[in-house]
């Protein structure tokens, strides 16, 4: 049996994408094949867009079958891999479990039980011992990245500046229990902490808390601040954002968002500086605190 | 005029308590009247329900009236003050400034810029300043503290001691932010982080995300940790349980709660160790950080 892949440079040959839910996948999918670059999606039952899917080249799996996805990868020559979009923790019963899959499986038992980004470096662990090279979004794509300065038309005030630095510090000090990838300042004050929730409905919760007046301040007061956490592996679960985001933080009243530059993926950028001039909302891309890898 | 307060030792003559929303105010008053102390409710409009107010000595106003208070406060022979209940931060428009008020203006408005303990110990500072002094709840009514151990049936699992341990760390860490007086953690992970939302409502979410499954632990798996914040200013809002506490933590599928012995204090004791034991939750008290005054 042939294995192509494995006799290629780092780089090379196509580029396996295991592909859970949202827009992200395709996102980083288009920017590859832009370069050049063959993809194939290996589409993860019940969170990949089946309609999108079909315009790639795909297998579809469940998260379990990592013994099919290694041969079936080997036969389409992949060597590298990325792992990309929504994928909730899954039970370990609906998985459905394969043979390559029980071998190593306790291995992924382990990374069930720690923290979010515990399991994902064993996965890695995992892919890797079987041949693969993970690697990130922000390696195959670079140009999907949030660059630093303004993305629209608007920036952010000394105020601003200062609810983003004590955000940042935020995420840095939270991230240390595998938690808080976002949170929303406001003058100061510490409105909202993202846990479980996610993005979006953190930004709701403000809305919410500013419609009930259990926030008062003035509309367009505290800005969105969203960063990896401290030593996250970033070839998993960048922070990512996208038209959705601007309409959340408009809904939340706040001044824009900030996100670490060279550490976020924006999906849509055109469409994301369109909505944020319309909605007078700055999206900027600021130097992070630095300590993660 | 007689000052008749001013002549007392600390703890003499009647109590002051300004009085925002919710129960506790009436908590504080019941225990500090069992132990032979007159209480003079100072009832904040909008937020202090007028139907328990009548059941005291009172007087009615708003939070901007400082001088009134300090005339009347005099009046009644009280030195000491307790600041408690519901009270969100209120636009400087809506407060309805005073000429006692005035006075100390530049305080406030230095009072209303940083976080919310800077704005209580400011408002401290200018009560002691005016010849009161500010005791906490836990200082006038001891009894109404949680104390070390279980308050009801059950006790913690060597698990819920780890997600503890965990959470008591979070909120010490997300305290130098001036947040996070409560969290969830689940087996090691952080569901939910509070923030401007309330106890209440991260429950809430945390049920949510149950029903959703987008947390997919098993029923009866994860704490709700709550600790007063780093340096707060033990005098105002200590955290706080009550039956609805224990509804909250039913609903959200939690095996039960932790709160800091001696630092948090329960409204309706027996009725939160009914609601505990029917719903098979465990309410422990247990030893904080210790870092804070």
């Amino acid at each position: 049996m042939s294995r192509p892949g494995l006799d290629q440079g780092p780089g090379d040959g196509p580029l396996a994408i295991i592909c859970g839910g949202g827009s992200l996948p395709f996102v980083v999918a288009d920017a590859v094949q832009r370069r050049g670059r063959r993809v194939v999606l290996f589409a993860v039952r019940g969170w990949a867009d089946p309609q999108r899917v079909a315009a790639y080249s795909h297998h579809w799996s469940t998260l379990g079958r990592f013994g099919r996805f290694c041969r079936v990868a080997r036969e389409e020559g992949c060597r590298e891999v990325v792992f990309i979009g929504v994928l909730m923790r899954p039970k370990l019963s609906q998985i459905g479990l394969d043979l390559g899959t029980l071998k190593v499986f306790p291995k992924i038992i382990t990374a069930f039980r720690g923290g979010d980004d515990h399991m994902l470096t064993s996965f890695a662990r995992i892919f890797e011992q079987h041949g693969f090279r993970l690697r990130g979004a922000h390696e195959v794509a670079p140009e999907i990245l949030v660059g630093e300065g303004p993305l629209g038309r608007y920036g952010a005030s000394a105020r601003d500046e200062a609810d983003i630095a004590r955000g940042l510090a935020l995420i840095e000090a939270a991230g240390h229990f595998d938690v808080g990838q976002a949170t929303v300042v406001a003058d100061g004050h510490v409105l909202a902490i993202e846990a479980a929730e996610g993005t979006d409905q953190m930004l709701a919760r403000v809305a919410e808390l500013r419609r009930l007046r259990r926030v008062q301040m003035p509309h367009g007061v505290g800005v969105l601040i969203k960063a990896p956490k401290p030593g996250q592996d970033r070839r998993f679960d960048l922070p990512a954002i996208g038209p959705q985001t601007i309409a959340g933080v408009a809904r939340a009243g706040l001044a824009g968002l900030a996100v670490v530059a060279g550490e976020t993926i924006v999906a849509e950028p055109q469409a994301v500086a369109v909505a944020a001039d319309r909605d007078k909302i700055f999206v900027v891309g600021v130097r992070g605190h630095g300590g993660a890898g």
